[in-house]
């Protein structure tokens, strides 16, 4: 992790003045970068982690990103891609030496076509997905992706990182929602499959292993997505559960009674619901006695009608009830109610951990059966260590996918975790690993996680992904020193 | 093609017997097939491919699979993978050289695991998909994948080929349905990922990368498949339009009307159900009066009860109805009629073709919003340079993948569109590449279409392609000379 601050080190790079000096002529003065100008793309959202960069080229289209590769190429100069900033895993955030170009491809932002016919959209790796999810909706279709972000990350960033949310339970991931891709190869040509086909056998899957590369093997410029009709409506309510085990049982209950109807069933601790009660109380919904152990926020998307969207949540719900699996149930009566409840999750369980103190986060997934073991073991191995600390746990149960964050003991400050930050990572990971699970189910490896891997990832795996990285960025230009640990060094070419 | 018989060319083969001796070593004699006993391994089911091989190797699990890797990588003895041998572009068919080994996965049919909390099924490669389908319905569940040859198709061969089928748009093709793979690579090692992770972000898509590479990269083993509920009920119904554009506006809104019950949308022309008609009138549904260019064999799988079914059903195509889009339907009454239908486009349309002759066969896709303009255009360029012939179109529109068949002109024998094959596929695949579309939909590249790609696929997709064929099978021992038209050559190495 480096910390050194931004700024141009232009005099530690021989060749920076003519590789500067062509890359203006490519792009033109004003939209390459230096200095101050440059500052913000070099430090991350969260503001963990600062690079240097030789500057900031901001293209304009594909043809610019490829003519910017090819000097780059020529030049030697490693090339670190970006769309919003918003990433996780510092993927965007260049290193302390220097020496990269940080390409943002921010002004690649055009919605290129909509096909309500095909039920696609085609956008430049600049669009930000609200935008995009916007222009699906004038369009009178639903663009699925939705995260946190949604108003700053884009597209490209999007798929870089293979991007999870909220609605990956009913219609997957970023690499599912992803017909074909436009990409600047590591040589500087063109792939263009932008073809928004469902169905394209015809040889290996270049689309599905760019996305989520987090630009190491090439630069998404644009993609094809899919789109999906607008529900008529959605039913929102907070469910409480005695056990973790009963809501398992009744998500299984609820992708059965509601079908693909189901578009979230997001998980949340009577310790995260605690941290809104106590840091955010002006929130509008009153959670003073949690009186149970785990609460889910589920979504039920209808294609029908309110009333039968009410009818079957009443359904499923009360059945539930009746089995002693569903504890207790506010169901939203209005769309403010369903936005009030969606805030919790979305804005007040961050603000309360912001206002509590910062914690150490983790993203990971095991599969959903063995997330009761997962939890009862990971706890009991940190209050073996650190007592008194805290797990927050909160996530998509759907997807088996977990926010657990570990927060200082009561009485204490965050230094108290962040002191022994890299022992609880592996407390953590080594339960995650021992479930089954993955060190990062939706934000990627990038850099913080990258050391981390070769524990975690089996040595033909990581092999395996050598080997492709070899095989489609022989030069070692594109992102170097992301996702893997020891990936080829640009250095080392003449 | 191949057309030497099948036999045991030992001799042909300086290292064959030392080599042979090894692998019954490893695999008991039992299991080490040449001569007669080979025979049924060689020959693809249509019958249009034979191959030889120095044997057909039987392994029993995963490790001897790695085993037989290992010992053909120190002969350089090339492999040929084969699953239940049902594939329609010649993958599993070895060439005539007699030079590699025939490797069926077929005794490695486990069901390994079920876990209905995470909704996952784990079974081996030489799976049956019917049984797969099966072992889920005994514990509740759907396993999606439907498709033709379901009976003796096995799931190494369908994550081979990425298979499509009929439930594609509602849960998309083999790939998407995948979440974990077990893969022996070139070096006979064992990638191990079976986890049932719906998110896992942790480096490149090698599983999807797998999946479809038609045995050309990796051995796969096992898979973790995702299950889902089985639906209540299930609508059929056979639906005319007065022309293409009514059955695409009809899909929209079938999409909003039923949001994800729709879970099939067959389209069938005239023609081809003319030939049903003509062909096989033993089948129970009347056929007699087809009025109108374009049918529809649709269905609704609802999480309800068959009233609410009923209830969907009649509103979405009254409606459309109203709006003129729908000319005419028959609505199933029974599971019986159900089938009956179902017979139709599974049975009947495949019996009535080879009842009328065989005819030039392609398995495309373009985007939906296309389709119409490909017809009139391939229909106009096939007329114009083969008077008479009869294209029998019919397919998943929902997919946009179309099973485009040219028949012979009526008073002329298959004769007449076999003698000039090439020359229709030109048409027709320069059609499809005119309209954005792929010449390989669900069916793979294998042998049969390999060279062709070279026309249809950009020199950069192809490039990037040879490059990961070379990083993950250096020697070119995996499926040599399958999918891509200048593989490496293993005789090469020595």
């Amino acid at each position: 992790m480096s910390t050194a601050t931004a700024s141009l080190p232009a005099q530690q790079h021989a060749h920076a003045a003519p590789f500067l000096e062509q890359l203006r002529a490519i792009l033109g003065a004003s939209h390459v970068l230096t200095g101050d100008d440059a500052a913000g793309y070099l430090t991350d959202q969260h503001r963990r982690l600062t690079g240097r960069a030789l500057a900031v080229a901001r293209p304009a289209d594909t043809a610019q990103v490829a003519q910017v590769v090819r000097l780059c190429r020529e030049h030697r100069v490693p090339i670190v891609p970006q769309g919003g900033n918003t990433g996780l895993a510092g993927a965007a955030t260049p290193d302390g030496s220097g020496q990269a170009l940080l390409l943002s491809l921010a002004r690649l932002n055009r919605v290129r076509a909509i096909d309500t016919d095909n039920d696609t959209i085609t956008v430049e790796a600049g669009s930000v997905l609200a935008h995009v999810q916007q222009a699906a909706r004038d369009a009178g279709r639903l663009f699925p992706l939705s995260l946190g972000s949604e108003g700053s990350c884009t597209i490209g960033g999007n798929l870089g990182t293979n991007a999870g949310g909220t609605q990956v339970l009913r219609y997957g991931n970023a690499r599912e929602l992803t017909l074909g891709l436009e990409v600047v190869t590591a040589e500087g040509e063109v792939w263009e499959s932008l073809s928004g086909l469902r169905k394209d056998n015809t040889g290996y899957a270049l689309r599905d292993l760019y996305i989520g590369s987090e630009g190491t093997l090439g630069i998404i410029t644009a993609a094809t997505l899919r789109l999906y009709p607008l529900p008529a409506v959605q039913h929102t309510a907070l469910l409480a559960f005695g056990c973790i085990r009963d809501a398992i049982a009744f998500l299984s209950q609820a992708r059965t009674g509601f079908g693909a109807g189901l578009t979230a069933f997001e998980l949340l601790s009577d310790t995260a619901l605690g941290l809104i009660a106590q840091h955010v109380p002006e929130q509008p919904i009153a959670l003073k006695e949690l009186k149970y152990p785990w609460y889910a926020l589920i979504e039920l998307s209808d294609s029908e009608s309110e009333a039968h969207a009410r009818e079957r949540f009443e359904a499923v719900v009360s059945s539930a009830f009746e089995d002693g699996l569903v504890a207790d149930a506010a169901i939203a009566e209005s769309l403010q109610q369903s936005q009030a409840l969606w805030r919790l999750r979305d804005e007040a369980l961050g603000e309360a951990q912001r206002r509590d103190g910062r914690n150490v986060k983790h993203d990971i997934s095991v599969p959903i059966s063995r997330i009761p073991d997962f939890l009862r073991a990971t706890a009991a191995a940190l209050e073996a260590r650190f007592p008194g600390v805290r797990p927050v746990a909160f996530g998509h149960l759907g997807d088996g996918n977990l926010h657990y964050n570990v927060s200082h003991p009561v009485g204490q400050t965050p230094s108290a975790v962040f002191a022994v930050e890299d022992a609880i990572h592996e407390v953590v990971y080594d339960s995650v690993q021992l479930h089954g699970g993955s060190i990062s189910a939706e934000h990627g490896i990038g850099q913080t996680k990258r050391d981390l891997l070769p524990r975690y990832k089996s040595p033909v795996a990581l092999g395996l992904m050598q080997r492709i990285k070899q095989a489609l960025d022989p030069l070692g230009l594109l992102n170097p020193d992301k996702v893997l640990q020891h990936p080829l060094r640009w250095k080392d070419f003449p």
